[in-house]
C-alpha cells in the first residue's frame, strides 16, 4: 500500500513498538517488523516513531540501507514535508561552542602533523560523532599503547649513507603504491564529514594511495568505487554476514568493480564496549532507578552497538577455503594477534594478515599490532616462512617513523584510520591531502636520517625493539596526551 | 536488676568508667566491666555514656550482639524514649552536600562498569563509611596495585574460532555457578546499605552466583542465611575466635545451615592500620598537644579497630586438622601469598586456598593476588599438584578481563568485595545486580574476543603475564585513578 | 685585652673585613682573623660585622664554639646590651603564614606516621630551617629514590604462624634494644627546635632506642651526654678533622663519656651542593648583573656549606689502622656505596659498615642504602664473610615495613633522621616519642603479618628484590609526593 | 648598475618575484634570481620585497654573507634611510611581557646549575629565537630523553679515596683543556645575543675550554677566530656543500686559521622538521582552507629550515679519504648513532665520532648519546679497539654528574651546546662563565664524592648503566620539567 501524499498527522497515528512509520527523506516507511532485527535496537527507531528521522539516520547508513533491507510493501509513500514541522530543540552550550570553535579553526597550514587534526576535530565535530570515531574498548588502555608502543622502539640509524634520491614507494599485494600506507576501513563516514567515504577516496587518488573499502561505510559500496579515478586501487573490508549467499554477492561485486584484495575481518566476532560513545549517547530521561531492577544492560549503547548484528560469530577457520572458492582477489585476514594464528593463515594459503587490535575498541589490553608484529617475525623467520604472506599492521600509526619501524620490523605495509577520519572532519578533503602529504614528507626525511634511500634498504638492524614489550614509556608524549578525552565517570544530574 | 522505664536523668548518671551505661533502641545496657573487652577500645563506648549510642552501634554490630556477648544481668531494661532528647548536631558542610549528590545520582543505566559504582558511592556515602569501605593499609600501595596489576597482563587473542555460543558456567568446589566469580565476605555491610548483607544475598541468587558470608558482617549470620532463596549457595568467611569452642559453634552452626564451604581467614593475625579510616573517625576535641607526652598511640582508630579483638594471633598450621575434624565442609585458606604456603596447604589437605592479601588492607607492599597467581601455577605444574586443589585470588577484580586473565592462568574462579559493596550502596540491589549483569554482559564478550567459547577453552597461552611482576603501567587507567580518593596529610585546624 | 662594658658605637667601630667584631650572646669578639677560616665562608660572618649576630649564630653553633676555636686573647669583653639597638625588619609575608600555621597545627594524634610529620613541619619550621633540613644534592633523585626504594621491595608474606607473641627487640654492636633503628646523627638540630639534640635524647631514653651523635650537632657533645639517663646508649658520628689530635681529642672524650661506637663518615670528603638550601638562604642585594663577570661561584651558599671544613679530604683506608688504636669503642663506617668497599672494610677489620647516601645530600644518582643492600649480601654470601660486620642501612626510612625490608635483606638495623627532625620540629619531644611509637605499632603489625615472631625470623625469602634495581615506581605514594618539596627555578624579582 | 643613493620609492618598486629588491644594513640589494635558491624559501624574502628586512636578517645570517653568495652586479648601492620609514608593529602582549621579565631577571648569582639559565631564557628571549634553540624533532621524544637518560644510570662510588686534591684537566683530541667539555656548534648565535658566538669565544678562553666552530654561526667564522686569545684552541664544524671546492676552501682556511679539528657532521643529510620551530614562526594571514587543497607543505617552516640547503646528502663513506687529503687537522665524525659505524669510523682511519642525535633535533626517537655510549664500548672492547680512536657525546648534559658518567663508560669528553647558548642569552658573557665554573664545581665535588681525584681514575665499575636502554625514569626531575615547554596543538584563531 502506498499513499500518494501523507500528512504529518497521519504518520503520527504510528507512532508505537505496534505500529512505527518513521519519514526518511520525505519518505514514510513502516519498520514495525523490521525493529526487532535493527542492529541498533528498537529504542533508537522508537524514538523517532512518527516523525521524521532523517537527520539521525543520515550518517549511519547508505543511502540504499532502505531499499537493501527493507521490503518494497513497508515503503509507505511521499509525505507532504510541509505539514511536518520541525522539532524546535533546547540550545546545547556544547553545541553553541561547537559552532565558535569551526568559524575560529585553525589555518590548515598550522597543522604539522596528524596528531594536530585530532587535536582541531576534537573540538569542531559533533559530540556523538568524536565518541564513536575516537573510543576504545573498556579503559581504553590497548586504545592508547597502540600510539604509545612505536615510542618503546627506538631507532639505529645509519649514517653516511648516499640518501640524495629517497625513494619510498613500495608493492603491496601486488599492486605498485606511492608510499607504505593504506587508508584503512572506517565505519560511518558521514559522521564527520556530510560527503562520508568518496572524500577519502578522492584524495587517496590524488597521492596515489590504496583504500580499503569498509562494509559499514555511510556512503554505499558503489558510490565509493564510483568515485575512484584512473587506476586508482581498492580493496574490500569484509563483516562477514551469517547468510554467506549476501556475503558471496558483496565479495563478487566488489571484484567485479575492480578490488583488488579482500581483507576479512577476524577481531570481531561480536563488536566490542566502548563506554565512552555509550556515555554521548545517553539521554537521561528521568527513568527511577528502582524500575532499572533487575532489567538487563540497557540497549541504546551509541554507534559502536548499532552496527553489531550483521556478523557472524561463528566464523571460523573452516571457512577460509570457502572465500577462495568465491572470488580470485588476494586474500588477507585483518585482526589476527598472536603468532600461533600467523602460522596457521600461512597453512590456509591466505595473501596476508593484518596485525591488529581494531584500533583498540575490541578487547581491551590486547597487545598492539607493532608488538605482535616484533614477537612475530622472528619467529616466522626461525621456521623460514616470512615470505610466505604479506604482514601488515595498524593502530596507533601517527608519524612515519611508526611506519618505518614497522617496516623495519618487517611488515610490508601499515594501515591509518582515525587520522585520516579526523583530517577529514576537521578539514574535509584538503585536510586529509595534508595529512597524506606531511606522512610523505616525515617519510622522506627519516629514511634519509636513517640512512635507507629505499624501502628494501630497512631491515631490523634499524630498530632497537626490546623494550616494545616492556610497555614502560616514561618520556611524555605531549600532543596526544593533549589530544585524548579521558574516560569520565557517570555525571550527577546537577552540578553542585 | 531490670527496670521497668528508666528515664534519660537515670541513665545519665552513668556516665563514667566507673559505671557506663548506654541506651541501645530503646533499652539500656551496663557496660562498664565490658569496657576493656570491646574490640574497639572503651574510648569509643565511653563517648556515648549515659547517653543513646543506637546510631553509632547499628551499623557495624549485628542485631544478636547485646545478647551474645553482654550478659543478661546487664540489660538494663527499657527507657522512656520521651525523655531521651536528641542532641542537635551542629550543620556539617559535607554532609549537606552528600544530601545534595545523594538528590542527583545519576541514573543507574549510566553505570557502565563497576568503577563507576564506586565514583558515584565516594559522593554519595557517609564519610566515615567510604573511609572504612575504601582504605588500605598504610600508603595503600597494595591496594591500588591490586587493580593495576591486571593491567600488567597482556591479551593473546585467538581468532577464527567459532564463538556463537558462550558458556560461561563453570563449578566452584563442587558447585556449578553462572560465572566463575563470588562475593566475597566483606565487613560492616550497613555502613553502605541499612539493610546490609542480605542486599548481596538477594542479587547473588538472581544471578545465580555463590555469596560467602562474612564473620564480621553487620546482618546476624541467620539473617544472611535467611534471606538465601531456592538452591542458592553460600560459604562462610571465618576469623577463628581464640575460644575454640565459640569457633567451633559457628562452623558447625553454619554447615547445618547449608554453607557448603569454610574460608578461613589466614592474613589477618592482626587487622591493618589503615589511615584513611583512622583520619575519617577522628574529632579533635582540642587536647593539647603537651599532654599526649609519652603516651602510646590514640586507640580511636575508626571502624578497622573496632573488629580486631575476636580475631587469634596463634591459629597456625597445626590447627588445620581440627577444623577438617569439626565439619564436612569443604575448607579454603582465604589470604595465602606465597607458593611455599600454598604446597603447604596442600600437604594440609585442604580443598583450596584463596590467594589475597586482603583488599590491600593488611600489609601494604603485598603483593596481588593475579601476581601470586602468576608466581605459583608454574611451580606447582612443575611438581604436578596443580589439580590437587583449586585457587582462587581476589583483589582489584573490575573487569570480566581480570576475571579471564585470571582463569588463563589457572585460578577456578575470583573474588570480588568492595565494587558490590560501592553498587549497593549506592543504588541498593539494583545496584548489585547491574553490577553483576555488566560483569556478565563484560564475560560474554571477552570470551568471543578472546576465542574461548567455554571456561574450559582458557588457558595460559592467551596472556601474556611476564610484565606482572615488573610493576610499570604507563598506561594511565583514567576511571580507576579518578575514583581512588589519595591520603592526606593531617589538616591544620584553621585554613589559611 | 678586655674592656669592662663595651657600647654598641665601640662595636660598630669594627664592621669590616679588616676590623670585625661580633657581639654575642651580650659578648664582644674580635674574628677578623677567623674570618678566612670560617667553614661557612667570611661573607656571613661580615653581614653581622659591628653588630649583633646572636640569632644567627645560635641554631648552627654549640654553645662552646667560641671557647673551643677562638683564641681568649679575642674575647673581648661585656658588651652593655642597653646601647643595642634590635634591628626592625620588615614583615615577611611567609613568617607571618608560618604563625598562622603554628597557631593551627594539627592535633598530635592526627599524626598517623612518619611522613604527617614531614608535612607539619614544611609549615611551621623556619623557610631556612626547612631549608636545610630537607634538602638534597643536585636535583634530588637520590633523596627522593631512597624512599621510593622500599616501594620497589614486595613482601612474601608467611601465613599460618602462631604470631601472638611479637618480639622486636634486637642487638646492635653488642647492645639490646627494644627495636631495630636507631636514630641517626643530623646537623644542626636547633634550626628545628630551640633545645636541640637533647630532645631526641630523652626520647630516645623512653623508647629505649639507641642515638648516634652527630659531630655538627648545635648542642655540645657534653649536653648531649649529660642528657642521656640510666644505661642509655649513645654512639659518636664523627667527620674526621684534617688535625688528627683533635680528632683524637673527640673520640677519646666520647669514649669516656660512655659512647658504645664510633661512625666515621667516609661518604663526606666535601660536603654535596644543595640548592634548595642555597636558594632559601639567597639575599637579593641588588648586585648588577655585570660585576658578577668572571666572579667565582657565591660563596654564601646556605647552611649545608656553613660546615664543610672541619672535614678531611684526603681521609683514606690507610687512616682506618689508627683508629682502631685509639679507641676501643666498635668501629663502624657510615657511608660505604659499593660491595667492594664493604669487602675492603671487612678486610679491615671494622665492626660494621653503613650503606648510605648520606640522606641524598652528597651525590645525586647515587643508589639507595637498600638497594645496595640487596646487591651486596648476595655477594657476601658467596665469600661465605656476611658475617664478618654488621650492616646497616640509612635513607629514606618511613615505615616499619622499610626497616623490615632492609632486615629480610640482611641488614642488622636501620638509621632513622629526618623524620625524627620534623616530629621534633613540630612537635618538640612529644612529637619525637609519637613517631618512635608508631614505628613499634607498626613494627609489631608487621611482624604478625609477614609472619615473623621474632627478629630471627625474618629472612629473605619473605621479600621480592628484583625490581629494586629497575628503578620503576608507578604506583604513587601520594603522602611523600605531597610532603615533598619540589625544586625551583630562580625567582624573578617582581612577578609579573 | 649601482645607483650614488636611492629612496625608498625606488626601492619599493621592486615589491615582487619579477623584481625583488631588499635593503640590508643601508643598502640595497637584488635578490630575485636568488629567490629560488634561498636555502630559507622564497616567500621570507618576499615579505620584505621592496623593504628593508635588516631586522629580520641580521640574526640569522653572518655578516659576510652578501659578499659570499650574491654577485656584486646585485649590490645596487646606497639607500638614504631617511627617506626610509619605519613600520609600526602592533602591541605584541607576549613582547611587552618579554620586556617586563628581562627588567625583572633574577640575579646572576641565583642560577645554581645550568637548567636555571634555560629557565630564566625562556622568559628573556624572542619568542622566536626561543623557539629556535629549544625545538626537537617531532615530538621531541629524543630531545627530553637526552637529558633524561642520564637518570638512569646510577653511581657505584668508592669511599675513603685520598680526593685533597681534584685534577679534570685532560687531553682531547691531542690539546691539554681544563675539563672534559667543548662548547659544542649551534647555529644562529644572534638570536639569543646581539654578538653572537664571539661571547663563547671569550667564555671559553677565560675558563681554559675548547670550543667548536659552527658552519651555521651568525658571526662569520674569521669573527669568532679573531676573538680568540692566548694558545685558545678552537675546532671547525663543518656542513659538507655539495660544492666541494666551497667544502675545500672552508676546511683549508679554517686549518690556516688555526683550527685543530675538524667535526664533519654526518647525522643531518636533511634538516629535521621541528614543529615548535615551526609553529612560532606561523603568521595567520588569514589564507582560506580551500586554497590549500592539494598544495603541498607550506614552506615558511621556521628558522630550523632557513639553512638546510647548504648541505650534501649524498654525503658518504667514500668521502673521507678526501678529507684525509685536505687537512692535517684530526678528523671527527660528528652524529654516528650505532656500533656498526664506530667500527667503519675505526676502519676509515678517522681520529673520532661523537655519538650524537644532534641535541634531539634530526630524528626523534633516536636514542641518546650516552645510551649509545653504554652499548659500543663493551663491543670495541670485546674487538680490542677502544683506544683507535676517541669518543664523545653530546647532548642532554647538564650536570658535571653527567659529564663523570660519560667519562666512566669510556668516553673521552663531553660536548655542551644549548646550556651556553640559555646562558648567553638570559646573561650575555657572565652568565656563560658562570655556567662554565658552576660545571667546574660540581666536577670538582663529584670526582671527590665518587672517589676519583684525576679523570684516569674514573672507570666502568663506577656507574651501573643496566637501564639506560630501558628507558624508565620515575623520580621526576622537577627542574628539567619546568624547564620544558611542551608541544601544542594548532590554536584556534580567537579563544573562547
Amino acid at each position: 500500500m502506498v499513499n500518494a501524499s501523507l500528512t504529518s498527522d497521519e504518520i503520527a497515528e504510528h507512532s508505537s513498538a505496534k505500529s512505527c512509520w518513521v519519514i526518511i527523506h520525505g519518505k514514510a516507511y513502516d519498520v514495525t517488523e523490521f525493529l526487532s532485527e535493527h542492529p541498533g535496537g528498537s529504542k533508537i527507531i522508537l524514538k523517532y516513531a512518527g516523525k521524521d528521522a532523517t537527520e539521525e539516520f543520515d550518517p549511519i547508513h547508505p543511502p540504499d540501507t532502505l531499499d537493501k533491507y527493507l521490503d518494497r510493501s513497508k515503503h509507505m509513500g511521499e509525505v507532504d514535508m510541509s505539514t511536518v514541522t520541525t522539532e524546535v530543540r533546547a540550545a546545547d552550550p556544547f553545541e553553541t561552542e561547537r559552532q565558535e570553535y569551526i568559524k575560529s579553526r585553525p589555518p590548515l597550514e598550522q597543522c604539522y602533523n596528524l596528531l594536530d587534526f585530532e587535536a582541531v576535530a576534537k573540538r569542531v565535530m559533533k559530540k556523538t560523532a568524536w565518541a564513536y570515531y575516537s573510543s576504545g574498548a573498556d579503559d581504553e588502555i590497548t586504545l592508547r599503547d597502540n600510539h604509545s608502543a612505536f615510542h618503546r622502539i627506538w631507532f639505529r640509524p645509519k649514517v653516511l649513507v648516499d640518501v640524495e634520491k629517497i625513494d619510498m614507494s613500495t608493492t603491496m599485494l601486488g599492486t605498485k603504491t606511492s608510499i607504505p600506507f593504506y587508508v584503512t576501513a572506517t565505519a560511518l563516514g558521514k559522521l564527520g564529514h556530510s560527503e562520508g567515504e568518496v572524500v577519502l577516496t578522492k584524495a587517496a587518488h590524488n597521492h596515489n594511495v590504496i583504500q580499503m573499502i569498509p562494509t559499514l561505510a555511510s556512503c554505499s559500496f558503489d558510490e565509493i568505487c564510483d568515485a575512484k579515478s584512473g587506476n586508482q586501487i581498492q580493496w574490500l573490508q569484509l563483516y562477514v554476514n551469517k547468510n554467506r549467499d549476501i556475503t558471496k554477492n558483496i565479495v563478487q561485486h566488489a571484484e567485479k568493480r575492480g578490488c583488488k584484495a579482500l581483507f576479512i575481518t577476524v577481531d570481531a566476532p561480536q563488536l566490542g564496549r566502548r563506554e565512552k560513545d555509550m556515555r554521548s549517547k545517553f539521554e537521561d530521561n528521568g527513568t527511577s532507578v528502582q524500575s532499572n531492577s533487575g532489567e538487563s544492560v540497557d540497549r541504546s549503547q551509541g554507534a559502536a552497538r548499532a552496527i553489531s548484528s550483521f556478523i557472524d560469530p561463528s566464523l571460523s577457520w573452516k571457512d577460509i577455503p570457502w572465500f577462495k572458492s568465491i572470488t580470485n582477489m588476494k586474500i588477507v585476514l585483518k585482526g589476527v594477534q598472536r603468532v600461533e594464528d600467523v602460522i596457521k593463515a600461512c597453512e590456509a594459503g591466505v595473501d596476508g594478515v593484518v596485525l591488529s587490535n581494531h584500533g583498540g575498541r575490541q578487547l581491551d589490553t590486547a597487545p598492539s599490532g607493532i608488538e605482535i608484529l616484533a614477537a612475530t617475525m622472528p619467529i616466522l623467520k626461525e621456521r623460514g616462512i616470512q615470505n610466505k604472506l604479506e604482514i601488515y599492521i595498524d593502530g596507533g600509526v601517527r608519524r612515519a617513523s611508526d611506519i618505518v619501524k614497522a617496516l623495519c620490523l618487517g611488515a610490508t605495509g601499515v594501515g591509518i584510520g582515525r587520522p585520516f577520519l579526523y583530517a577529514m572532519s576537521a578539514y574535509g578533503q584538503p585536510g586529509v591531502e595534508r595529512a597524506m602529504q606531511l606522512l610523505k614528507d616525515e617519510m622522506e626525511m627519516n629514511m634519509r636520517l636513517i640512512g635507507a634511500p629505499t624501502i628494501a634498504d630497512l631491515n631490523d638492524t634499524m630498530v632497537d625493539a626490546r623494550g616494545v614489550a616492556l610497555h614502560s614509556t616514561p618520556i611524555k608524549d605531549t600532543l596526544s596526551i593533549s589530544a585524548y578525552d579521558p574516560l569520565v565517570a557517570p555525571a550527577f544530574r546537577s552540578k553542585l
